[in-house]
């Protein structure tokens, strides 16, 4: 299976958010993206309660599995744990990599979202296996969200380390080129995705244009 | 230390509430209690980002050890975890006991909230070694709470089991003894204490009541 975060392949890296889905079925959608060329899936709930967020992840690792799609969980440990998902993703106001990294295990995937350079050093001192880094343009997903890095910051962060790191932020079929010339691995994408009412045409033009096809 | 359910005294069981502090500090708060003679704590935080939540965990933990008081996490089994509390307490929403055994570990203590002879008998089925049961009265805290149980069906459903059961729900200073009669092991209390202005006397009122002193 997956074993830590140098193997997998990062390009096109989908966040979930239900709430931009309407109605339509999380697990369903995701498939599709994964059709249409998603390679790594984060489950991303806010406001979920415990139960229901467990309940999603053990569905999706359920799809993905066979498929051979790894499975990132936002923020909860918890709920990384008990679904034994691939990974997890913390932000700066989450769970220390510190803390997580004996608690879920060394063949996990941990990700830290770092948005400069100090933080950028502190994902590697403390064991990430790989950064994403934003926003790298203005974006509608997170209100609280830092100020956008830009394009120039992005390829100065990438001179900074070795890890694998996930552009993430604004990121669509307009500037998806511009991020991955600076040296990206991926590009982690929520509502250039999660937005779209062909779902899995949307996921395959976004890897078309990164493997440059 | 301490080490299963069975050996707790539940008698007066503090679940905090930030929202009724106003500036007031949580920890300080939650020691003023003990001092007047909470025997349990549980932490209880419904907005707190991840980050937050386990250094609050971690200042309640550093503050209670010394105290003899054991530390419940509500919920959030990787706080219970990064922290090292004493245990967890989960609701029907929250991640299933048969889950959380096994990541927790057999000496850590897990609750469950139950508010009906089904639940009780699951939670005695799954391992919990204590239950929450409640609501017993009309409560403020919690406004997706089920109906009240009232003091007769406590009595029932305290027949039903030999496990520690404490109750909750709108319990106060003029209800406390008829809730003790009825056989419970102890008394949870949000409101009564987060909102008083002087919680170590409310604790000790309490506790006096509770011990008929």
């Amino acid at each position: 299976m997956l074993v830590k975060g140098k193997q997998i392949d990062y390009a096109l890296y989908l966040v979930t958010d239900r709430h931009y889905l309407g109605g339509r079925d999380l697990v369903a959608e995701v498939l599709k993206a994964v059709a249409g060329g998603v390679t790594v899936v984060q489950l991303r709930e806010k406001n979920a309660n415990s139960r229901d967020f467990y309940q999603l992840a053990l569905a999706l690792k359920e799809a993905l599995v066979p498929r051979g799609v790894p499975l990132i969980i936002n923020d909860r440990l918890d709920i990384a744990l008990a679904a034994d998902a691939d990974g997890l993703h913390v932000g700066q106001e989450d769970l220390p990599v510190t803390v997580v990294r004996p608690l879920l295990g060394e063949d996990k995937i941990i990700g830290l979202s770092v948005s400069n350079e100090e933080e950028l050093r502190e994902g590697e001192n403390t064991g990430a296996d790989y950064l994403g880094v934003g926003p790298v343009f203005a974006t509608p997903t997170k209100d609280d969200a830092a100020a956008p890095l830009g394009i120039e910051k992005l390829r100065l962060l990438r001179q900074k380390t070795r890890l694998p790191l996930v552009a993430i932020g604004g990121i669509d079929l307009d500037n998806l080129k511009a991020v991955r010339d600076t040296g990206m691995d991926g590009v982690a994408v929520v509502s250039a995705l999660m937005t779209s009412p062909d779902i899995q045409a949307a996921a395959r033009r976004m890897i078309n244009l990164w493997q440059n096809r």
